[in-house]
């Protein structure tokens, strides 16, 4: 595994699925943070090798993702299908990579950490090579929730999320758009779906992968968490109507200000709020209508709203990166 | 007062704002249901006078509403602006007319039965002239906790809704469709708002209309509810992710069999669930998705969807018209 040594060093980086929306983002994000890239591998599946994508101003051309073609690669970004990242992330791990993988294969395994930076970036230190970054939905959970712990602990969480269909990709962008792709189980425009993912018992995968990784990432292993997970006819931009109850009493105003003063979150105060629309394209989590539930002493209502492309996705990976980066 | 005296008899009907969205399916659920209407008068704003609307197998010319457009009257459906309501009801009442209101105006008039008639028919019985219609997401919810306050009873209910725009009336589709209206606080297509009409406090009228008219429906003053009222990119449907705490503990199982066994409530069973594209144009509530809260034994997660202009409105009105019918 490379240790790379000063935080000048460029990189050899691989970005498997460079031609998907995720990987595109991780292209751009790496750019914007100016991420120190020696050399970019772009990465994909058969079917997009071929293709060209742009980054550092030129144009590369994308190959299959294979050991090979990662070979020398310093850190793997996979944004890819999950059956990729299961066969090939170890190899590239086993031939000196570090991974961040972006599929769910790796997120709950206990040898992995499963990282939103601003919350457990420590937890990067147990690491054996992988890393895995959340559930574009439980990112987006998981930035509100935290700064609640830490001011008043939690006791209970329930939530209705509403998902944008770049959530499944961009065939779900396309099928959204009106081209049949076989990717949501009943048309999605002009519809709402309480169904993200397939039905894993009684909830869907989408359901357990935010319960379970939402307890993992806050080490709140027996979190009482229930949810919902809709799909809107909306592009960009992950919405979630939270209800959380605290351990201990805590005002609207107190919430806000333990919100107001957590990286990368931003507070719209009062009946302010944050919609998809406006998020679309931003690395912050957003969040408003903190207000009191009327019924309960303990309980506040929260309206939050990421784009599920960055923060959900490229933007956590790339801080993961800067992370690994920062401990060297 | 009427005091209509047999079943086959006809009525002179009024219909105001019978060129809006609510009043033209008011038009079209008396023609389906075979109401019967002897003389029926279409009624508007001065800006609807002139325009014609279809009835009965003919052009109806549309009439400025007035007391005197509504002499003779003797079911009056309100179905215009609640200011109209305000000043024209009571004056229809007293003129001898019976009033079905679909505005809010007098919903939480202590005098005004408020009338789901599958739930609280036996309402009617007090009235003095005005009959209100419930708010489009309240019929919704009431529908689907009735049986299950009959099954087990009601101790706590929390809902985040998803409203589609027409529940704004005819600019709020147009506005949806593109053409800026002043209907909606943001953009709404490709969106979602956490804002259905405006804020009272740190709730918007909508969600304080959905509390206190359920707790006025069921008769249960006191009982503990909790929402945030979303508007999403919807032409027609309304949909609620509804998580309920039962007095006593009911299976999923149990509150499937009681849900499907209640007048007007259609059951998808087990992961299936009704959207709001499938069920537009019928009259029925749709429930789906009856499951277990696995963090409490008490509560039960329902998913509920209404075409909001029929059994939302039109269809809900109608069915106050024909219990009062039968009662006399």
């Amino acid at each position: 595994m490379p240790n790379p040594r000063t935080s000048h060093a460029t990189r050899t980086v691989a970005v498997v699925g460079a031609t998907g929306l995720v990987g595109e983002t991780v292209l751009r994000v790496l750019e914007e943070r100016a991420f120190p890239v020696g050399e970019l591998r772009a990465l994909g599946s058969v079917r997009s090798s071929g293709a060209r994508v742009r980054f550092g101003g030129r144009q590369h051309d994308v190959r299959e993702a294979s050991l090979e073609a990662l070979a020398g690669a310093e850190l793997v970004f996979f944004a890819a299908t999950g059956e990729l990242s299961r066969t090939l992330a170890p190899a590239a791990v086993e031939a000196g990579a570090i991974v961040i993988d972006k599929s769910s294969t790796w997120r709950m395994d206990a040898r992995v950490p499963l990282v939103v930076p601003e919350i457990n970036a420590r937890a990067l230190a147990g690491h054996g090579g992988i890393v895995a970054c959340p559930n574009c939905t439980t990112i987006g959970l998981v930035m509100v929730l935290e700064p609640l712990r830490r001011a008043a602990g939690l006791a209970h969480v329930a939530v209705t999320t509403l998902q944008a269909a770049s959530g499944a990709g961009r065939e779900g962008l396309e099928e959204l758009a009106g081209t049949p792709r076989g990717i949501f189980p009943r048309q999605l425009a002009g519809n709402v779906l309480p169904q993200c993912d397939r039905f894993l018992d009684d909830q869907t995968t989408e359901e357990h992968k935010l319960r379970d990784e939402a307890r993992k990432i806050l080490a709140l292993p027996g979190l009482a968490m229930t949810m919902t997970c809709v799909r809107v006819p909306v592009a960009i931009g992950h919405s979630a109507a939270v209800l959380v109850e605290t351990e201990r009493a805590l005002a609207p105003g107190e919430a806000l200000a333990a919100l107001g003063t957590f990286p990368g979150l931003e507070v719209h105060p009062g009946n302010d709020y944050p919609t998809p629309l406006e998020v679309a394209g931003r690395d912050e989590v957003f969040v408003g209508r903190v207000r009191r539930d009327p019924t309960h002493p303990r309980r506040l209502w929260l309206w939050c709203v990421l784009d599920n492309l960055r923060k959900g996705a490229a933007t956590n990976a790339v801080q993961i990166a800067e992370a690994l980066l920062e401990r060297t």
